[in-house]
């Protein structure tokens, strides 16, 4: 049904094999810093309008990958459709974040939560196939979503916040009807992440955006409990071919020892951890080594070339070479940004980064061998 | 010319001292919570009409006094006044954060900027010896001061900010130039915290509220080693007696090693940390010794009494039993909140929060003998 994926460097970092230069994607690398996403999204007239249309999905997924020699290609949609399907209605005002019409802060409206029926989102999957089919091989596509604890945020604030007053006073006061939601949250993430595997997706991502502003506690038993609960029920392979799952939790440097425990294959990290800590604090003898991902700050973007090369290099040194036997597994590091580019990024400073990491990866296994 | 200090509990434990219960203060005490505080703010008009006047200035720190058995006074101002001093002109509008008239974008902006003349900070000077005559050794008044790094972010951006832009282009592209910011705020902050101290402040805190935006390497050169700036000026103690320093870097957590390692007294944590690990991370057996100040969520406030109690009690032994031998120096804790306490908090909460920590330290103490 799909063509045979010729730059599989991506999925085999994932996997902790050798890749002959270190792979790199962007988080939101179709977005708004790009002209010709711009100008899709103008003909579109709706974020939900692009989202939800196959071939606005298509189209502004492979824009970055026509400009950027990039590794690997992410599906164009958002992390908080699945609560959407389930009736709350989610839109984004021009310049805005997203907002929910009906959201959910009693007992009643959590009640009323149930895993939507996955033909709500078959939109979704029509894009992920028809992005599959575009692609042509080119480079994996990944899928995604937010995660249970990120999706409670906004379901129950309504929108972005400062400070998660209304989430984090259902947390404290009613633990129990979060407790609900989540797990609801959670078998619904995995039905939408599979039925995304099912659709073409080589790869799938957990965003936990928000996952950083709990307490200690409150992060082992709201947030991470809940992806392992996703991680739980999602395919391992599809036809025959393994499919890793990464997981990012934002501000989360804090929990890499446990994190380094979860049942998946990539880590996400962004810009306030040192890749060369992270990679001894998670570990790789446990029995789910992981792969790392990430963390240059976005930010760095805004800088000159010389500049952004010496940050891209600074990065990959501080995870250190990568092991260079296709025959074994071993450390492995994909690059990308500590999180999403900012729409003000100038598009020609992507395409230094992009060729940085490839050069400097490339001289750095070359120094070694 | 200030009456004896009469509660000396969080002196002590900032000196690692034993105590007969955990001391506690909240950040932002005196605050929009309290319908009293915003009765003195509408007849001061503005944020800096009630900053800038010794009375109200003196009226408002007092006020959660007057409510609550809390062991230590904090000065009512804002982080921001040696900006202000610098010729900035701060200003905040209702329900609005801070707002500068003129940033420092360029190199002519940061050519302009000085070390203030302390006289233009007078009104704080004299609020700190007002407020600390009006407390009449009830409990020791704490000064403090924004932190070089977090000045520059406002400083550049010119306000509050979600990914701080400008700041971090400055920082990547300009390095030069925020390195000279740094240096002159450094300075002004050391010399402002100084005369503080003169004027009768008994403690000195320094808030690096943005420090936790930076990645891994940004943060060690550009916040802090301007805090380490900071403390390396800073009197040790005044009229004879010790002057405790504490550094509140929020979302400083991965850094405890390091700044385990800051001269200064006491490091405050956020709620992100767990204070049993932090413990075992900041180390106790260096040249500098640390108390801990946390680091509750001020979302807790938002729950019903008994789930205060609880919450209280988790992060009271999360720490641990404190030593109690008067005779020796050991670990101690200062409870707060992890950030400052929210403008939408019940006032009845808080007494629930400071009883409950009063009580709980002091059973803990009693089991324990």
């Amino acid at each position: 049904m799909f063509a045979p994926l010729q730059n599989d460097s991506f999925l085999r970092a994932c996997l902790r094999q050798a890749t002959p230069h270190t792979p790199v994607w962007l988080m939101r690398q179709a977005g708004r810093y790009l002209p010709e996403y711009r100008a899709t999204r103008a003909k579109a007239g709706s974020f939900m309008g692009l989202a939800t249309n196959t071939d606005y999905a298509t189209e502004v997924t492979l824009q970055p990958l026509e400009r950027y020699p990039l590794d690997a290609a992410i599906l164009f949609s958002d992390i908080l459709t699945v609560p959407d399907a389930m009736g709350l209605g989610l839109s984004f005002a021009l310049g805005e974040g997203p907002k929910f019409a009906s959201p959910v802060r009693d007992e009643a409206a959590v009640a009323r939560l149930q895993v939507p029926d996955m033909n709500k989102l078959r939109y979704v999957f029509d894009a992920v196939t028809s992005i599959r089919k575009a692609l042509q091989g080119r480079v994996p596509l990944i899928g995604f979503s937010g995660s249970p604890w990120t999706l409670a945020c906004y379901m129950v604030e309504g929108a972005g916040s400062d400070d998660y007053r209304l989430v984090k006073t259902m947390l404290y006061q009613r633990p129990d009807l979060l407790h609900q939601m989540l797990a609801i949250n959670a078998d619904a993430v995995a039905a939408y992440l599979n039925a995304q595997i099912d659709a073409g997706a080589q790869a799938v991502m957990i965003f936990d955006s928000w996952g950083g502003v709990l307490s200690d506690a409150a992060f082992h038993e709201f947030s991470l409990a809940y992806t392992r609960r996703v991680l739980a029920q999602l395919k391992r392979a599809h036809e025959g071919v393994t499919i890793p799952r990464l997981v990012f939790t934002k501000g989360g440097g804090l929990w890499l020892e446990v994190m380094g425990r979860l049942d998946c294959e990539v880590l996400g990290l962004d810009w306030t951890v040192n890749l060369g800590q992270a990679r001894a604090r998670v570990g790789e003898h446990g029995p789910h080594p992981k792969a790392l991902q990430g963390n240059l700050d976005p930010n760095v973007l805004f800088a000159k070339p010389a500049q952004i090369e010496a940050e891209v290099a600074h990065v990959l040194n501080s995870f250190g070479t990568p092991h260079s036997d296709a025959s074994q597994s071993g450390p492995t590091h994909i690059f990308n940004l500590g999180h999403g580019i900012s729409q003000h990024t100038p598009p020609e400073s992507v395409e230094v980064l992009v060729n940085a990491v490839h050069a400097h990866s490339r001289s750095m296994r070359a120094a070694r061998a």
